[in-house]
């Protein structure tokens, strides 16, 4: 019995060529079909690097969604705001958080340029965004889908970013405009989706996510830290822009605009691999797996 | 400004008292309103215990869904199956994994008295078993809600166990009775639904699973820890009724049969607290809490 292998053997099967009157029937074969016109590029004025003692990870910003916060969010960035401050909170399932820890108080960090309230981006008129739903019975939104590599849920009116696995938010209090991107979130758990249209997304970690969810657990109310000495240093959260080109890094990630991607969607909705026994012939939208590949 | 409180402030509120013409509004309220009725008491022989060096981890076993698994499992506890094994796996997003890292070979550790092959315990007849759907547009089955303190699914003819954040299952290879319980899973991220039905699901987390769910990742393909030496040993895994009194946990949760238990998914479904400023109306399966309490 091959018991190390186990779940979801599949992801290692080799991708088999695609003949010309057969489809890819999994997630493998369709990347492997896949061409370059399938790819996007991320340019570095979209990628935000969190520089880490454990690693860097990179988020790609949603200004569609979200353009007082990405731009707020930028400015930080620039007159390093973040340097030496801490990840503040790791709440189990949850979300795992960072910021200045003295914010409330008068050692707080100043915000240099930037602004320290804006109006909540909580959702958008469709218009102008190539808005893609899937065929999905959704708890939480009538319709959900993906918009240039994000995922979404609308109600025929609004769109808005959804709080899958990866999303990155802003924190705030309780007044809809006391947020500013200073303090950051990012989904480390089961898709909280009644944040939906309630906390406002900017972004989603395109690589390095698990040096944030395997950080150790707050232990205090929400996850934060009880003993401030666990608190997790941050070097400094900078634009790929603002970055030497060695410090860059070339991320390419699957369109959600295109026949390859619809197709990724169905191959998981009708799982073929050997492993599955009665394959669910659903999906939702937070298990759609979004691809990244780090180009040479 | 009060960065530092953030998403979900309301968790911390203190509990209003319940006055005979209102209805508590928030979750904390709910369970400050519960009554001793309201709580089951796991018996001992009910609880499985992994001891760590980290600390311990308990499940609660589900023999109502998984009889033959449940019953494996107790025999390979009993006899120390699993003592000196380790974690194998740790893959973000999706399962962290504990078992005979040699398996395959030949130094694999002996069954004993156990088996090492069950029929899958996929699904069961709803039959005999107190079924309470909730109201929630689910991607994956027909309705979802609860049985016994477990999230389950029903296409009305076959009733399982959902895979939900905290849910305990036995790895298998590609034959449907190719696993034993010897291989076990936790979910530790986005509920991977997909698998209802397909692995057999016999537990969940009562306790500790952020010792599991923050493991570092295994770095190899699937998650399996590509260096050996980063593998987490395992001190023992047993039955509660085998251990000594001292290192039981007395363990109540709260039951979902209970009107107090209706209360609480409807205040999850309608968030009063103040932070929300666009409740959502709805509620998924996965995101219902399941609280649990340790008594004195």
């Amino acid at each position: 019995m091959n018991v190390v292998r186990l779940i979801v053997v599949v992801a290692l099967l080799a991708a088999v060529p695609v003949m010309a009157d057969e489809m890819p029937a999994t997630m493998a074969a369709v990347l492997e079909a896949s061409t370059e016109a399938d790819w996007e590029s991320v340019p570095q004025e979209r990628l935000l690097y969190l520089f880490l003692d454990s690693g860097t990870v990179v988020f790609e910003l949603a200004p569609q969604f979200a353009p007082k916060h990405v731009a707020n969010v930028r400015t930080l960035a620039a007159e390093g705001y973040w340097d030496g401050l801490a990840v503040v909170r790791a709440q189990d399932n949850y979300v795992v958080q960072w910021g200045d820890p003295h914010a409330d108080t008068a050692a707080a960090r100043s915000y240099g340029s930037a602004t320290d309230r804006i109006d909540g981006e909580f959702f958008r008129d469709p218009e102008g965004l190539d808005y893609r739903p899937i065929d999905s019975n959704d708890a939480y939104a009538e319709t959900v889908g993906f918009v240039d590599g994000f995922p979404a849920g609308s109600d025929g009116e609004r769109l808005w970013l959804a709080h899958c696995y990866g999303m990155l938010g802003a924190g705030r209090a309780n007044a809809a405009d006391s947020g500013s991107g200073a303090e950051l979130y990012v989904v480390t758990g089961h898709a909280p989706r009644h944040l939906d249209r309630n906390a406002t997304l900017f972004g989603r970690v395109l690589h390095g996510i698990e040096l944030l969810s395997s950080l150790p657990r707050g232990g205090g109310p929400l996850g934060f830290y009880a003993d401030e000495k666990k608190r997790v240093p941050l070097r400094r959260m900078r634009l790929g822009t603002d970055l030497d080109e060695d410090e860059q890094m070339q991320l390419r990630r699957l369109r959600t605009d295109t026949q390859t991607f619809a197709r990724l969607v169905d191959v998981r909705r009708h799982r073929q691999e050997e492993w599955f026994i009665d394959p669910a012939g659903h999906i939702e939208l937070c298990n759609v797996p979004l691809p990244v590949r780090t180009a040479r």
